[in-house]
């Protein structure tokens, strides 16, 4: 892991609608080498994926109501069908624990870019399972075999601002374990794991952009390829100090 | 920040003692350039600046013998000296705010690599001030302004393994704020701020390795020039929701 890593923004993929076949997308515009990690916008994938919902006919929950403080209910009732449970609330803001284990701001519910303020794009119901789809369909298109991650921008408990993280990954081994491992003097690194796909998805993240379209990165030169899952990198409930 | 971003390790440093002159070292196998981004690891500037500790002598207080679980009370001691505040304790971990105001593990106190197990080292005093005379000495020694980010591994609450976050910041702005600005379709981003200068910290993590002793690294093609602090990716408390 010591070479030289670029990061690459993908160019060129028009905005995408449910079915788009975004893999062909991708392969149109890159070119993709063996080991390449791709990281793809969860908001590109959830769209292809139909993860898309109007506030047209949401009638919010009593809940719903009590916690949109100043902001529209309906979009606090999606949230609150996105959560399996609320791990901090303080109307209108809601940190909750998505059904897929992800603790995050509104259950990763997001505005659209695309379509305006009463649509809203959800998280992809299996975001290893989207990963896992693009890399097959990638290999099948462009013959090379490359890592995918999918990533979103979560805020930190302490820190300001957010940092993107991978919810989905295929190909690819989300945590570099350094427990005994011996450092250069010899000495075994107290230091465990490192979120390796994290930190892939947040150097993508720099060359994104939320707001010039940009959906999908490569990121070449690691040697992170393996088989591993986004729920891997989720805190153990018996391990979690901050619920 | 749309064009390709690079991702350079600095090999060949030395292993570095009290005193050294950090930023020769880096002129000396580096060919900067204006814009650059150049990440540090905060353990090579703690030692540089001689935060280095032995635990002979260390007195454990009751304190530190009760939190110490099965593991040395006198390193506990020494994270109980860093500490402003102990916010969640299991012995014998605990997640303490920083006298500087980080909230971390073992207040970012860490065993050395070089020195064996009797050995901590500490963060710097004030990481910002260690940044800016690096970049400092770096534009007397190599006549190019460069963005400087004192780097650490911290974990994060419900999620596993550490990323690297910048702790110390100098010529490099470290939040990218969107609010107001408006996406492809002209809608405001509900998005607000995205913490670049931890994902740099982030990105340049994954070739500077814990285990092959490369303290620094390059990241080159962002436009994050710009004046701010380490301390202004802190939550503010009044706004911090898990204390």
């Amino acid at each position: 892991m010591t070479g030289e890593v670029r990061v690459l923004p993908l160019r060129g993929i028009p905005e995408l609608e449910e079915g788009d076949d975004l893999a062909a997308h991708i392969a149109a515009v890159a070119e993709l080498e063996p080991g390449d990690v791709l990281v793809v916008a969860q908001k590109a994938v959830s769209k292809v994926e139909g993860r898309v919902v109007s506030l047209d006919g949401v009638e919010p929950s009593p809940k719903a109501l009590e916690l949109a403080g100043d902001e529209d209910p309906r979009r606090m009732e999606v949230i609150l069908r996105e959560s399996k449970e609320l791990v901090r609330t303080r109307p209108p803001l809601v940190i909750a624990e998505t059904r897929h284990g992800f603790v995050c701001a509104s259950a990763g519910v997001d505005a659209s870019n695309a379509k305006g303020p009463d649509t809203l794009v959800l998280l992809p119901h299996d975001p290893d399972a989207s990963a896992r789809a693009l890399r097959d369909r990638l290999r099948e298109l462009a013959g090379v075999e490359v890592g995918v991650i999918v990533s979103d921008s979560f805020g930190r408990a302490w820190r300001r601002g957010t940092t993107d993280v991978a919810l989905g990954v295929a190909g690819v081994t989300p945590l570099l374990d350094l427990r005994g491992t011996r450092d250069t003097a010899g000495y075994e690194l107290h230091t465990t794991e490192i979120a390796v796909a994290d930190e892939i998805a947040g150097a993508a993240e720099l060359v994104l952009g939320k707001v010039e379209g940009v959906p999908a990165a490569i990121v070449r030169g690691l040697d992170v390829a393996g088989d591993g899952s986004g729920q891997d990198l989720l805190m153990p409930r018996e391990r979690d100090l901050f619920r």
